[in-house]
C-alpha cells in the first residue's frame, strides 16, 4: 500500500505492475521527479547538445546508455520502460497513442533522458514561507509560450516555455535567492515583471496549464520550463519519441538538495 | 600590438596570422580560457555524455557543429583550427605531433569542445585576497590522479584529476564560497585536508604540473580539473584527438563572471 513516505522504488514498482495510473504530484514528496524524452540514437547526441546549449529549461539529469532503459544515475534498477504510469507516443512529431507502459515500443536504439523538473524548487519555496498559487488553487501550472528563442542545434530548436508563480513584490526578492540554489532544476527566474516584455500579451491564457488567481501588488514570476524540450522534439518531428504523460513523472532517488549547486 | 587589454579577438587573430606560441596565462585577463578537445563524430555523443555526468570534471562551455570550427556561443568568428597558439595531435591515445595550427588535420566529422578552467576562479580567489600558491610561485598548478572514480560511459573513463591549492586554514571556507559560484569552471573543491583520503600519497610528487610550497597551518585544498578528460581520451584511445597543447588554452569572448551560476 502506498502511502506518503513510501520510497520512490515502492511507487516504480506499483507501476512497473501496472496499478499506478495517477499524477506523481505530491508522490514521494522530497524525492525528484523528472520529465522522461525517449528518441532513437540517431537524434541522440543533437539533443544532447540542444540540453546542453539551454541547461537552464532542458536541466539534465540522467542520458540512459543506448538501448538500456535502466538510469543507473538517479535511480539504479528502475526501468524506464515501466516506472512510470503513463507515457505518450509521437511518431513524425504526432501524438498517436497514451499508454501505460512502453514495453512493445523499446527498441535497441533508444536512448532515455530525463530532465529535472519545477516540483523541486516549488517545495523549496513552499518551505521557505513562498506562495505557490496554483499549489494553492489546485490547479496545473500556468506555462506561456515566449519570444525568447532557445539556442538552436542542426535539428533541434525551440521557443522558450515558461511557468508563471506569481509572488508579492516584497517576496520577490526572496524566490530568487531560494530557487536560485536548484541550479538542476531550472533555477533562478529568467524574468520578473512585464509579461509582454518576453511576447506574453494575456496572462489569462496560458499557453498550458491553468491561469492562476494574480492578486493586487503581486509580480508575476517566470521561470524556464521542460515543456521547452517537448516543443524541440515535435519541432523536429522524429520517426519516434516517447515521453511521460503531462504529470505523469519519474520519480527518482535523488532527493531535492541533490539538485542545488 | 597586444597587450594586457587586448580583446580575445586580437588575439585570436594573432594566432591564426601564426605569430603567437606561449602560453596563454596573463593574456586577456577576466576573460574565460577554454581546454580544447577536438574529436570524430562517431565518438562524440559518447564525449558529451561523459561530460554531462560528470559536469564538475568537465564543465562544457561549447560544442561546436559537426565539421564546423566555429565555436558560436563562447566566441562567434573564431576558429578552432587556428586560433590556440599551440595544439597536440593524438592517435590511438598516442601523441605523434605538436603543431600550432590544425588546418591540415580538420575533417568534416570533427566536433570541438571546450571546457572550463581553474583561471577562472582564480582571479576570482586572488581578488578575493585568498593565496594561489602556484601563481605566487611562477609555476604550473599540481595536479594529483586520485582513487576517485569519474562516472563512465561505455567508451570514456577516467580517474578524478585533481588540482591542489594549500590555504591558510582560517581562508578555506572563504575559498569554498568564492570558488562555489563558478560552477562552469570547476567550482567548489571537491576535497579539503588529508590526501590520503583521496589516494594520493606525496603532495610533493604531483602527476602533472609542479610542487608547491606548503607552509605550517596551511591545508591543502582540491579542485576538480581538466585533465580529467585528456587521461579519458587517452584510455579511449581514439583514431584521432587533437587537443590544446598544455597552457595554450583557447581564449573566448565569455568573461569569468559568464561563469557563475
Amino acid at each position: 500500500m502506498l502511502n506518503l513516505y513510501s520510497h520512490p522504488s515502492e511507487i516504480r514498482q506499483v507501476c512497473r505492475e501496472g496499478k499506478l495510473d495517477i499524477p506523481t504530484p505530491g508522490l514521494a514528496l522530497g524525492f525528484v521527479q523528472a520529465n522522461l524524452v525517449v528518441l532513437p540514437y540517431s537524434l541522440a547526441f543533437e539533443f544532447l547538445l540542444f540540453c546542453q546549449r539551454n541547461p537552464k529549461p532542458c536541466p539534465l539529469l540522467d542520458v540512459t546508455e543506448v538501448g538500456d532503459p535502466e538510469p543507473k544515475l538517479i535511480a539504479p534498477g528502475a526501468d524506464l520502460r515501466t516506472d512510470l504510469p503513463r507515457y505518450r507516443i509521437f511518431r513524425h512529431g504526432e501524438l498517436v497513442e497514451e499508454v501505460t507502459n512502453i514495453r512493445s515500443f523499446w527498441r535497441d536504439d533508444l536512448v532515455g533522458f530525463l530532465i529535472g523538473c519545477s516540483f523541486s524548487f516549488e517545495h523549496a519555496m513552499l518551505k521557505s514561507g513562498l506562495p505557490v498559487r496554483h499549489v494553492e488553487e489546485a490547479k496545473n501550472v500556468p506555462m506561456y509560450q515566449t519570444n525568447i528563442k532557445c539556442i538552436s542545434t542542426k535539428i533541434f530548436s525551440s521557443p522558450l516555455v515558461v511557468s508563471m508563480r506569481p509572488l508579492p513584490a516584497n517576496k520577490v526578492v526572496r524566490a530568487v535567492e531560494v530557487t536560485s540554489r536548484y541550479n538542476r532544476a531550472h533555477g533562478s527566474p529568467i524574468h520578473i515583471g512585464s509579461p509582454q516584455m518576453i511576447g506574453i500579451q494575456d496572462l489569462n491564457q496560458p499557453d498550458y496549464g491553468d491561469a492562476v488567481t494574480v492578486y493586487d501588488g503581486e509580480v508575476p514570476v517566470f521561470w524556464t520550463c521542460g515543456v521547452t524540450t517537448q516543443l524541440a522534439i515535435l519541432q523536429a518531428k522524429p520517426e519516434l519519441a516517447i515521453t511521460h504523460a503531462p504529470g505523469h513523472m519519474f520519480i527518482s532517488d535523488l532527493k531535492d538538495e541533490d539538485l542545488t549547486f
